[in-house]
């Protein structure tokens, strides 16, 4: 049976500027890309929280791609909004702007039903509500977080707390050094894998991504893209490919499995990026996702030389 | 049988330092990676010029490892001298000086034994001098240059007229950029590759390489490594295992083959990262090179999923 995901997170309006271009206020947030990404393979429930102001029309696009908003609060006052752009480069966002308005007091409380939720996803926030929200779950098989500098730098301690009690830790490349300590991003996979997740993940942008699990290091690539137009909310929705086709396949413990869920969330994420905001995923086919799956796998599979395995 | 290949470049000493340490006048130059790196796969001759200083250790050193000397000068004056810095990122080398001396004058004539070598690596010199060397060879069925942002600049047209006439193009991420007057690498890959070379390979450090051939992009990781002692010569070192295993296998229009070419310069450069100047390909043994080959071919296998099969 497919697991049903819980991701807890921001839901926000974003306002961004890219070498491609602009957007104002469009629909962002970790929840609204994961849970976009997760739904390709998974049931998936948002625990979130927006003001008045949210528009109907973004909500309406959730509900009708099938993203369960039981857990979705609206509160009198604004949204959270969120301004960045990007330089040329391309892959760290300068924030321009953060308000968090409804968002600053956000305390998620479960229902009797998200608690049993099989897979959790605790998106970016302080790691101390987060570690309340992997507390109020009844029994889940697969818990994963993610964070950002903020939280690495004002609350290390209740990071590495939480990181000893999930399966999954999700980490940019310059925030797992950070937080590890470590000049190098494999020692950081090492280091952070001792604090106690059984995998980490260390997304390393347009270079893809490392995968650290059963005591090994695998680095992948990404979906190779030649235009990048926003990359905001890659990392989310690389996070929702992988959670969610582990929530539908299971296998922690089986690296392949590990491996083609590192392969599913380039593929989600290199779709995110590809359009501004949450465009991309909205009428995006599950035929498509695979379509591009197997692209990827095709481009990296080397088969084996005939001499070389005769000599051997 | 297996192609000779002919390496025509710099044979300098090089003084380094890094976060890891610091060397000084220690062997180094394109082709002394590019031949050291090469032999454990078919016999390679140097084509380069030294001074009365270069000492005869490092000459030993090139002989006892099967590298044919025959094409290797020494003229009265000193040996090509660089010397530069690595910052903490590591990847990208400061120039702190760099004293050309007998190399100011190189003039590579081959012998008709050269001339008729199956492949050539042209490392990174002027281009005008490499294609008069391109122009002496007989019929090779393998050519490759490299380059570097010095010649970008100053003789991009030379360049460009060069890379029509080789089967293989090596360059840095950067380099590739400047060249094409792209913004991102696989663009950047697209556009060499349409002025004339079959293939582009395209070098990223920790990041990995791309292989551009047959109208298509490939992506590969690095080999992971926790530490790297010295970078100095990664680039070199790849294309030797890249040319050596072609030169070894034949296969320019097979993809099979150029990926494990990809993966054999990956192993290759991984080894000289290891240590200071050549000290990591001096003593290696073509065993441990299959063995990382084959870690890496592991680690980038990924199964098929036999649901997924099932439902496709």
């Amino acid at each position: 049976m497919t697991a049903r995901i819980l991701v807890v997170g921001s839901v926000a309006l974003d306002s961004v500027k890219t070498s491609e271009g602009e957007v104002s206020e469009v629909l962002g947030g970790s929840a609204s890309y994961f849970s976009l990404s997760a739904r390709q393979f998974a049931p998936v429930s948002i625990v979130g929280v927006v003001g008045r102001d949210f528009p109907r029309r973004h909500r309406e696009l959730l509900a009708s791609r099938g993203v369960d908003l039981s857990g979705f609060r609206e509160l009198p006052g604004r949204t959270f909004r969120w301004s960045g752009r990007y330089g040329c480069d391309g892959n760290e966002a300068e924030t321009l702007d953060t308000q968090l308005n409804v968002f600053a007091d956000f305390k998620p409380k479960l229902s009797a039903s998200q608690a049993a939720s099989e897979a959790v996803f605790l998106a970016n926030i302080d790691p101390e509500l987060q570690a309340e929200v992997l507390s109020q779950m009844r029994r889940p098989s697969l818990t994963a977080c993610d964070t950002m500098n903020y939280w690495i730098r004002s609350k290390p301690e209740a990071l590495k707390a939480l990181l000893s009690r999930v399966d999954v830790f999700f980490a940019n490349e310059d925030e797992a050094k950070a937080l590890a300590g470590q000049p190098n991003a494999l020692r950081a996979a090492r280091a952070l894998s001792s604090w106690g997740p059984r995998v980490v993940v260390i997304k390393k942008g347009e270079h893809g991504a490392l995968l650290r699990a059963a005591g090994k290091t695998y680095a992948f690539p990404a979906f190779p893209l030649e235009t990048v137009k926003d990359p905001t909310g890659a990392g989310d929705t690389f996070a929702g490919g992988f959670m969610g086709y582990l929530a539908c396949r299971g296998g922690l413990s089986d690296v392949g499995q590990l491996k083609r869920a590192m392969l599913y969330g380039s593929v989600m994420a290199s779709f995110t990026v590809q359009e501004f905001s949450t465009k991309a995923l909205e009428d995006l086919e599950r035929g498509e996702v695979d379509r591009r799956f197997n692209d990827l796998l095709e481009r990296l599979a080397v088969p084996y030389d005939p001499v070389l395995i005769a000599v051997n």
